[in-house]
């Protein structure tokens, strides 16, 4: 086991599998004797879901997309505060479904062209990146079905239709080249499985 | 009636009576014609109220200082968009208690020495200044047994004791000096009356 702690997060468009994936993943290295914190944005401790609840309930128009960059990096800063950097201090893996490089997709190119403003929001408040982020890689359309099947009460981020996916698969591939030091891309349209398979072999390679 | 807009501000510690003088600027003005939205901070827009209950209410640790404040900044960009902004553009008086100097002095002061990274919050997110900033200056000792004198359950603030209100008393007068194009500081150490006269002189002198 490793001393140093580690931390992997999961990103991709809705309907992408990456939340199973962590799931999976988590199970998997505990079966190892791993100690594994599975957490995700936006929430992921007390004061951060309650942040969340704030951004993803009511009207989608009652925030500014400043206002909720703004919201989300408070939940991003006491995430990483209250749960992210203890864990990894304590020597764990930290498992992540989503975190900032969803921000500079959604918030960034989604809602007018705030990535720069994301980035700089990222780099006085934050700072860190992950160790490792696994990008499940999905056809948009497919993403999308999946997705549909599953609305609940926060479905504001998932209700941007086959187009804005298809945006997001792109920009998700060029943060993945952008940031080609940490990110893995992994073939998300096969079976559970497969995509399981190679997604453990890029973390055990990266847990050596 | 100015065609412009102003943009006021009340500052001040705890129990320096810039609520109440507040209120009677408002009064007189409208008496006097002119079109007033009295507002404050944290809070002033439906949204920034939410984020004020966020962080005034429950366990004073529950959020770090860097937290806090990225939600009151969330909070002010709030207010500026919904609130002040809209009526500055239809040529309203917009007078607020308190604004981004009291974020300076409590979150930039009191801690931990944050102040530099609520400067640069503050000219990434917000930017607007203050036409003219009214600080009532007072006794720390006198403004400490006032503010004692009416707590409810937002106490946090009010509950540092009279080192940390002679502290602020200083920052607040250090702050005047920084930015003294827009700032004016009136003696509170008086009864109300006197002092709303010079707070109406500087006001109707700034709306000429």
């Amino acid at each position: 086991m490793t001393k140093a702690g580690l931390f992997l997060t999961f990103e991709g468009i809705d309907g992408s599998g990456k939340s199973s994936q962590a799931r999976m993943l988590a199970e998997h290295l505990r079966g190892l004797g791993y100690d594994v914190v599975l957490t995700r944005e936006p929430g992921g401790s007390a004061g951060a879901e309650e942040i969340r609840s704030l951004v993803l309930e009511g009207d989608p128009d009652r925030w500014s997309a400043e206002t909720e960059i703004l919201l989300f990096t408070a939940a991003r800063r006491d995430h990483l505060e209250r749960t992210i950097r203890p864990a990894l201090a304590e020597g764990k893996v930290v498992i992540c479904d989503r975190f900032a490089d969803s921000t500079r997709m959604y918030q960034g190119l989604s809602r007018g062209d705030l990535r720069g403003l994301v980035d700089q929001l990222h780099d006085l408040m934050i700072g860190r990146e992950p160790d490792t982020t696994v990008l499940i890689d999905m056809d948009p359309e497919t993403g999308l079905s999946r997705a549909k099947g599953r609305q609940g009460t926060e479905e504001r981020f998932e209700d941007f239709g086959l187009d804005l996916q298809q945006q997001m698969r792109a920009g998700f591939l060029a943060l993945a080249d952008e940031y080609s030091d940490r990110f893995r891309v992994v073939d998300g349209n096969r079976d559970m499985d497969s995509v399981a398979q190679d997604v453990t072999d890029i973390v055990l390679q990266a847990l050596r």
